[in-house]
Parts: C-alpha cells; sequence; structure tokens
C-alpha cells in the first residue's frame, strides 16, 4: 500500500500476513496491533510521548536479568498478568494468582504438619485444608509447593541472611487430600520500585504494595496445574493489591484459638505455649 | 478491589490513580490498559502466548543498544511509529516519515549543487526543489539534513568501509528556497532479521524489506521540523513497505534525461556523459 493512512494502517498491516501464516499467531497479532493503533489514535500520541514509552521499556531491558524481571512487572502492575490468570482460569476451580519471580525450583519435601519457618521467631500459625476436585471429593497425594516472605518482609532469593530454602517447601497430601503445616504470617512488601515500573507507579500517584500472601503451586495427575496466593482478609492493601492478584475466593482468616490448646500431630505438637492462629483453606483443582 | 474480574479490571486500574496524577499521563495509561485488557481478553490469551511475547521482549532488551534499538523496530514493524508520524503531521504539510536508527548528527555542509557520492560511482541523479510554506511561497535559509544508503546498500555507520559522513550531508536553500544535488540512486534494504522482529517478520509470512529511499530532516526557523523519507515510484517494495513508511505524496519520480545535456551550476558539471535522471521534489512545511 503505497498511501498508509492512519485510517487504513490496521488493515495494511493484516493484509501484509503471508498465506501460510499460524491462524492463531496472526489472530494474536492482528488483534495487538489493532487495539495498539486505537490506542495510539485515540490519545493522539506525540511523539515526546512515543519516545517516552520507549525509553521506558529500554530501560527495563537494561536491568531485566534472569533474578529480576521488569517487563514481568511491567506486566503485572498494568493488570495484564492478573488478566491473563483470571481467563485461563476455570470458574468452578480455585482462582489462579500472580506466580511472581520468588519461586525456588525443588524445594524440600515437608511432611503433613512439618513447620515452615526454619528458626525465625513469631507466632505461630497453623494452616491446613484440602485439595479437592470440582465436586468437592478429595484429591489425594496432590503436592503443593509452598513459599512466603519470612517477618522481615523478604523472600529467600532477596535476603542473603537465609537459606534460599528458608519458607520454601514442598507437601503431598494424604489419602484424604489433607494438607497442614505451621508457619508464621507472611507481611506485606513492595515490588521493586527502582526501575521504570517504580516510576509509573509513582506518576500515578499508585503505591508499590502487595498485601501479605501465602504461594502455592499445586498439582495432581490428571488436574490442570494451579498456581495461586492466598490472602489475609485482614491485610491492610488486600483492596489495593498493586498487581492485582486478590479474588474473592483467595482470601483466608487468621482465626485466633485458644492458648494451650495447639493440636497433636505437628512438629510443633507441645511446643506452642502462647496465641496462635489458624488458617482453613481448601483448594480445588479442574480435571485436565 | 478485592475481587478483581476480567470485567472490572480496566475500571480497578483506572481506580488506583491518585487525585494528583498529571491527567495527561492518566488519559495515556488509562488507554493503554484498556487496550491492552480488551486485546487479551479478545484472543483469550493463554499463559504460554503471555511468556512467548515477554521472551520476544526480554530478547528484545538483551539486544537494544545505542546503535541498534530493537524496540524502535518493532514500534516501526508493527505500523506504531508510521501511525505517530501521520498523526502528527499537518495534512497541508509534506508528511513525515520514519526516521530510522541512520541518521549521524552534524553533517558536513554542502553549498547547491554539490554531489553527496564520496566517490562512489553508479548513475548520476540530479535531485532539486523547493521548500515551500503550505500557501506556495518559497523558504529561503531552510536546513536539508539529507542521508541516504551508498549503492552497496549499507549505510556509513552499517559499513567499516565508508567514512561515517558517507551520503550525508547538510544543505542550506537559496534566496528561492531552492535546494539541488547530485547523488547516486539510493537501494532497497532490510531490516535487522537476527532478533525477535526477524522472526515476527517470519512468522508473519512477511519480508524485511525497504523501497529505496531519499532520508530528509528540514528545519526552517517559524517552521514545524520535518523528518520524512522520499520513495521512487518504480521501487518494488512501493506497495509493502515493512514498516509502512510510504505516503502517496512522498513518491518521487527518477525521469530519465537525453545524455549530453547535463545542467551548468553543480560540481559534476562538465563530468556527466553517459545517462543520468531527475528528481524534481517540493517540501511544504507547516508554521509552527
Ligand atoms: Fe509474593
Ligand atoms: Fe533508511
Amino acid at each position: 500500500m503505497r498511501n498508509v493512512t492512519p485510517d487504513n494502517i490496521t488493515d495494511v498491516f493484516t493484509g501484509y500476513f503471508g498465506p501460510e501464516t499460524d491462524p492463531r499467531f496472526a489472530e494474536i497479532m492482528s488483534a495487538l496491533a489493532r487495539h495498539l493503533h486505537a490506542f495510539t489514535k485515540e490519545v493522539g500520541l506525540t511523539h515526546d510521548e512515543w519516545r517516552a514509552g520507549l525509553k521506558a521499556v529500554e530501560w527495563a531491558g537494561r536491568i531485566t536479568t534472569p533474578e529480576r524481571n521488569e517487563f514481568v512487572l511491567m506486566s503485572d502492575v498494568l493488570g495484564l498478568s492478573s488478566l491473563v490468570d483470571m481467563i485461563n482460569s476455570h470458574p468452578g476451580a480455585t482462582s489462579s494468582s500472580v506466580l511472581g519471580p520468588f519461586h525456588v525450583s525443588n524445594a524440600p519435601p515437608m511432611a503433613i504438619g512439618d513447620d515452615l519457618r526454619a528458626g525465625f521467631a513469631g507466632e505461630v500459625v497453623l494452616v491446613q485444608g484440602h485439595v479437592r476436585d470440582l465436586d468437592g471429593k478429595p484429591i489425594p497425594h496432590a503436592e503443593l509447593d509452598i513459599w512466603q516472605t519470612a517477618p522481615n518482609g523478604l523472600y529467600s532469593s532477596q535476603d542473603p541472611d537465609q537459606d534460599i530454602m528458608s519458607f520454601h517447601g514442598l507437601m503431598t497430601t494424604d489419602e484424604n487430600g489433607y494438607y497442614a503445616f505451621t508457619t508464621v504470617r507472611p507481611v506485606e512488601y513492595t515490588v521493586p520500585t527502582d526501575g521504570p515500573v517504580g516510576q509509573i507507579l509513582d506518576a500515578a500517584g499508585r503505591h508499590p504494595w502487595r498485601p501479605s500472601h501465602l504461594h502455592f503451586i499445586i498439582k495432581a495427575p490428571g488436574y490442570r496445574d494451579l498456581v495461586t496466593e492466598v490472602f489475609p482478609a485482614d491485610d491492610p492493601y488486600l483492596d489495593q493489591d498493586t498487581v492485582f492478584g486478590v479474588r474473592e475466593d483467595l482470601v483466608m482468616h487468621y482465626t485466633p484459638q485458644p492458648e494451650g490448646e495447639f493440636p497433636d500431630g505437628f512438629v510443633l505438637s507441645g511446643k506452642v505455649d502462647g496465641p496462635w492462629s489458624r488458617v482453613d483453606f481448601d483448594f480445588r483443582l479442574v480435571a485436565c
């Protein structure tokens, strides 16, 4: 097309696809171009604004490493990561939520009733529940990959004072689909603010905080993997998670328990004197 | 919002803006998020597809340097750069077109009638015309920053065998707004294909070629700067410029001229025996 115009550019773009193009690739790229063109026209993007956007992605490229991915974070704070999670969740299953950058492969196995803390002090939380299918039937031998921040707000990979496997563990449900472990409360933390995403949040008058949460990846043969997070109902950032990860069905409750009545069957049984609390949370997986 | 859904995520995003946010920033970011959310939902983007997109921008980040900007190229092949050029062009003025990565600052001054070639052989082309305002009135002392490929298809910055100022020059129009120089034809070339943009073009069944062109940046006091390119009508890629730079008013004609009738007033006058051709092209600038 020798006369490309703002009106025909999307059609010109689509017209350039070759006849052998994978239809799904063509569908995605056409829709992406159409929406980006519509955005550009709608706001009347200036050259200076276009350059500012390029500077942001160039900066993201300079600071992205295998350990820190500023592009994922950009997707997170734009709500894109959460949207992909949501549209790929099954409505009857537990919602998925952002994986985040702090997962560690090959976490140490934990028995049911083990303690996740690896030596950190704090009020004990007993977390327990079942992994079930969509009919509520327990799923035995489901694997839960669990991780969280230490009480200092840092994941093990961010904290030279923690072992890399601190607050990471792999648990398998029993014959009744039951899991249980003790830990201390994870805490709120901020996404990294020293890159372009920090500048975008700042310019938008947005805080960089996430509500505290426990991360889970749950896998069971015959079921779709579930990547999710669980958030306490009383967290101050529950209503404004900067990465849009909270869903109603992912809200849990820390229920205060009577002192001195810690149950049997836990590695901490007989060692918990002060106040403790309990979280009951069931997960539902969809068959694949 | 503790219950983010695919239906409300754009509103949740918009609701996070602080009261002090610059209205233009909020407008741009809201529209960007809305269009990216709509795109994601419309195509039902999967996690694998989302990750593939992230891999492409991560790769772009790794190979982007001050000399080679894969993000600009990505914007170019998506038609975004051209769209920004078009919506910021004045309808009565010469259309703007992509700057590209091969401009060099402080090109050497040329007198009217100078030769741009710096020693490359080839059929002579005489390029001439006027720089005018929207009423057709000539603009004296307008500055033309001119650059093009050598006949080997390379810009000076890509070619260790060329001086960095080869095929770059700065000319100022005379009292009548007139400019004129000689050169040889620039040639078609491909955008770089060894990065993610090359893979995208390949997957789309698109070629990486641009029609041959002369680049111009034209500046005159009281007028808006014009960044543009001029393309020959007979170029095989005129109808499918991979970066969407061609506009109808940017098409020029190489008109064959009688042998032995090369005009006076050029550094090549008296030295051109064989066939030569002429391009007449006027530029129109809008007052600012
Ligand atoms: Fe986290
Ligand atoms: Fe060029």
